[in-house]
C-alpha cells in the first residue's frame, strides 16, 4: 500500500497558487485492489470565491473548479439539491442531469451511492470506480454531503469481507473531525444559513452509543440565530408509507424523534425507499407501552419528513404504497427524481421535488418551507394546531404560487 | 505491544498433558498499559471431564480446573446462572458468593462487568484488573458467557479514547468464529441441551447490518431436537417497567421481537436495569403505525422476558418502578441478586431468582419453565390463550411446589 503523500496544485482566481500536501491510500476488496485515492485538505480559503484545481498525472493534468460557500449568515440564500439511492443506470443519469440543470450549489446525498454491492467479486470495486467517474461531472465542482446507506455496508462473508463500509470509508471522506465526531459516518456541517446534521442509520445509535452522545451535544451547538435552517440527513426514513422498508425507521424514531421535535428541526431527508414521499409535520412521541397514543399526530414543532430515495438505481422503483394513504402522509409518488431546497432568507425556503418524467424536469411537489425557529419567534402563541387534511397539497401549491 | 506466544500447560485428569500454544497481547487506555493478556484455545477435549490447568510465572504457578460440559443432548440436565451489571462492591461480592453456592455450572452474563468507566484516567484500566481478580474465584473454574453492556462502551473523547469496547474486547474474548459471527460482540454457543444466543445492544442491529444478517441465519441453525432450550441474552431489556432505562429496548424490539416469537424462544435474559423483573409471555408485534394494536398482549409463542441487572454495582438499585404495574409484568422487585435456570430435561426447567437479602440466599421468584418447542409439539391445538392475570405468581408458585 503506497503511502507517499500527493500534491494538489491549487490556483486561486489565476492570481495565486496554494500548495497543499495530501495523503494517498488504496485498499483491497476481495481480489480487487483500488487505484491510488488521494485526499487533500485545503484550508485558508476565502468565502464565496471560485477556486481552480489541477490533478497532475505525469505530463498531463485535468483541471476542475469549485466555489466556496458564502460566509455563515442567517439571511444568506443558498440552494441545496437532495439526491438519494442514485446508482448508475440511465435513470441515474437522467436524475443527475436534471439536478445539474437546477443551479443548486451543493448536494445533500442521503445514502446508497454506487450499488456496487449488487455485483460480485472484483466487480464490486470496479463498480465504485465507474460510479466515481459517473458523478464526477457534478461532484468535482461542488460538494456532495455523503450519508451511508445499506448498500455501503458490503457485509459479504462469503467473499471474506466483513468490515462494514470499507469501500465507502476509503473513497468518500467526510469532515467529521470538525464537528467533534469520532466517525466519518456521522457529522455536521454549517453552510451559508444552514446547519446540516448527517446521521448513520447503520451505526449504533441507541442511548449511550458514540453517535447518540455526539448528536446530543451537536444539537446543543446549533445556533439558529446564525444558521436558522436545521436539516438532518439519514438513510432510513422515519416515516414511510411504502411497502418497501416499511417501519424500518422505527428503531431510530424511538431514540431520536423527541429530540427532532424538541429542537424544531426544519426538515429531515432520507432515502432507502425508491420513491418519493413527504409527510406533514407530525410526531409520535406519546407512546409509553402501557398507554395508547401510538399514532402520529399533527405537531407544529416536528420536522417535515421527506423521502427522496428515487435517484434511479438498478433495483427500480418501489411502486407499492400502503393503502389507504395514512393521514400523516402529504404526498407520495413512485417516480425517479431529485429535490431542491432553495433557501431565500432566514424565514422562507422554496422546496421542489423534480420528477425525471418524460426526459424533462417536471416540478411536481412544491411548497414554501417556513423556518421553524423564526416561525415560532414571530408568530408566538397564535399558532393553532393544524388538523391533518388530505388534499393539503392543494393548499400548499396555492400557497407556493402566491409567494 | 508484545506479541510473543505464550504456553498454557494443561493436565488432564493427572494422566495426560496437553500442550497448546496461545497468544498474548496488551493494550493501552489513556496512560494505562495493561499487563500481558494471554489467550489460549484448547481443543481436542473430552466431554464431561475435569481438566486442570496451570498458569506459569517464572518459578511459581497457579493451578485451576474446569469441567467440560456434557455432550449435546436434548434431555441432558444442566444448570445455568444468570448475573448482570455486577460491578465490584460488597453487594457484588454477596451476589457472587450466593451464585457460587448454587452449584450452577456456567454463567450467562448479561452485560456491564467492571464499571471501570465510572473511574477516570488510568483508574479505568486498573479497575478492569481488580474486577478480573474479583470474579476469578468463579470465572477461573467455569465459563462465563459474556455480553457487552453500556459500561463496556467506554466512549471517552476527553481522554482520547473513542473506540467502543476497547478494554472489553481485549480482555474477554468470545467464541464468535465458531458460530460464523464476524464480531466477538454477538455469537452463539450450544451447551448440553441449550442453544444460547448472545446479542449486542450497542452494536448496529437494524435490517441489513452484520448482526441482523447473522441472527437471521443463526436462528435457522437452531435445532430444537438437539438443543430444545433456546435462550437469548442481551443487555438492554425489551420489556421493562422500571423508570430507569424505560423504553430503551424499543429500538431492538422493533427489529427482533417478531423473530423471537416466530422461533419460540424460551426465555430472554437482560440486565441494564438494576432491579429484577419478569414478564409474562407477551408480544407487541401488531403495531403498524396507522392502526392501533400497540399494546403487549398475551402470546403463547413469545419468550418470557427477565431482567437480572441487579448484580450489585456501585450505581445502586433502580428503585422506582412505574405505577401501576403493567399487565405484562409478572413480578418485579428492586433487590440485589442473581438467577439460576436448572434444566431438568427437554420439557422442564426450574427457574429461581435468588435475592441476596439479609446475607442469606432467599429464593423469591421461582417457577417451572416449560420448553416452548416441546410444549407445542405435545399439547397441539388444545392450548388456549391464557389471560394475563395479576397475582399469576401465586399460581406458578403452587405449580412449582407441585413439581
Amino acid at each position: 500500500m503506497n503511502q507517499a503523500p500527493a500534491k494538489c496544485n491549487m490556483v486561486c482566481q489565476r492570481t495565486m497558487i496554494l500548495l497543499r500536501r495530501g495523503t494517498v491510500r488504496n485498499y483491497t476488496f476481495y481480489n480487487y485492489t483500488s487505484g491510488y485515492i488521494h485526499q487533500c485538505l485545503v484550508d485558508g480559503l476565502e468565502y464565496d470565491t471560485k477556486y481552480y484545481y489541477k490533478i497532475d498525472s505525469g505530463d498531463s493534468y485535468r483541471e476542475f473548479w469549485f466555489q466556496t460557500p458564502p460566509k455563515i449568515n442567517p439571511d444568506i440564500p443558498y440552494k441545496f439539491g437532495i439526491i438519494g439511492d442514485l446508482g448508475q443506470t440511465y435513470n441515474s443519469l437522467s436524475t443527475l442531469e436534471h439536478y445539474m440543470q437546477s443551479g443548486a450549489q451543493a448536494v445533500l446525498f442521503v445514502g446508497d451511492l454506487a450499488y456496487a454491492d449488487r455485483y460480485m467479486y472484483n466487480d464490486v470495486g470496479i463498480r465504485w470506480d465507474t460510479w466515481g467517474r459517473f458523478v464526477e461531472r457534478s461532484a468535482a465542482y461542488q460538494p456532495w454531503m455523503w450519508s451511508a446507506g445499506n448498500h455501503e455496508i458490503e457485509y459479504m462473508p462469503d467473499m471474506g469481507e466483513v468490515i462494514p463500509f470499507k469501500s465507502y470509508l476509503n473513497r468518500y471522506p467526510t469532515p467529521h473531525l470538525a464537528s467533534k465526531s469520532s466517525s466519518p459516518l456521522w457529522y455536521a456541517i454549517r453552510r451559508a444559513s444552514a446547519h446540516i446534521i448527517v446521521l448513520s442509520s447503520y451505526s449504533p445509535f441507541v442511548k449511550y452509543t458514540p453517535q447518540w452522545e455526539w448528536l446530543r451535544k451537536e444539537l446543543k451547538r446549533v445556533d439558529r440565530e446564525k444558521t436558522p435552517w436545521l436539516i438532518v440527513l439519514m438513510h432510513v426514513p422515519i416515516y414511510n408509507s411504502n411497502e418497501a422498508h416499511f417501519m424500518e425507521g422505527e428503531s431510530m424514531r424511538a431514540v431520536f424523534e423527541e429530540w427532532f421535535v424538541h429542537y424544531k428541526v426544519d426538515v429531515i431527508f432520507a432515502g432507502h425507499v425508491h420513491a418519493y414521499e413527504r409527510s406533514y409535520r407530525i410526531s409520535n412521541i406519546h407512546y409509553n407501552v402501557s398507554g395508547g397514543d401510538c399514532y402520529p399526530v399533527a405537531d407544529k414543532s416536528a420536522p417535515v419528513y421527506i423521502t427522496v430515495g428515487d435517484g434511479g438505481n438498478q433495483e427500480g422503483l418501489a411502486e407499492r404504497f400502503r393503502d389507504p394513504q395514512p393521514d400523516y402522509s402529504a404526498f407520495r409518488e413512485a417516480s425517479y427524481g431529485h429535490s431542491t431546497l432553495e433557501i431565500k432568507n432566514k424565514t422562507h425556503a422554496l422546496y421542489h421535488w423534480n420528477r425525471n418524467d418524460d426526459g424533462k424536469k417536471v416540478s411536481t411537489d412544491a411548497f414554501v418551507l417556513h423556518n421553524q425557529h423564526w416561525l415560532y419567534l414571530h408568530r408566538g402563541s397564535n399558532l393553532r394546531r393544524r388538523k391533518l387534511k388530505k388534499h393539503h397539497l392543494r393548499r400548499v401549491v396555492d400557497w407556493a404560487s402566491s409567494f
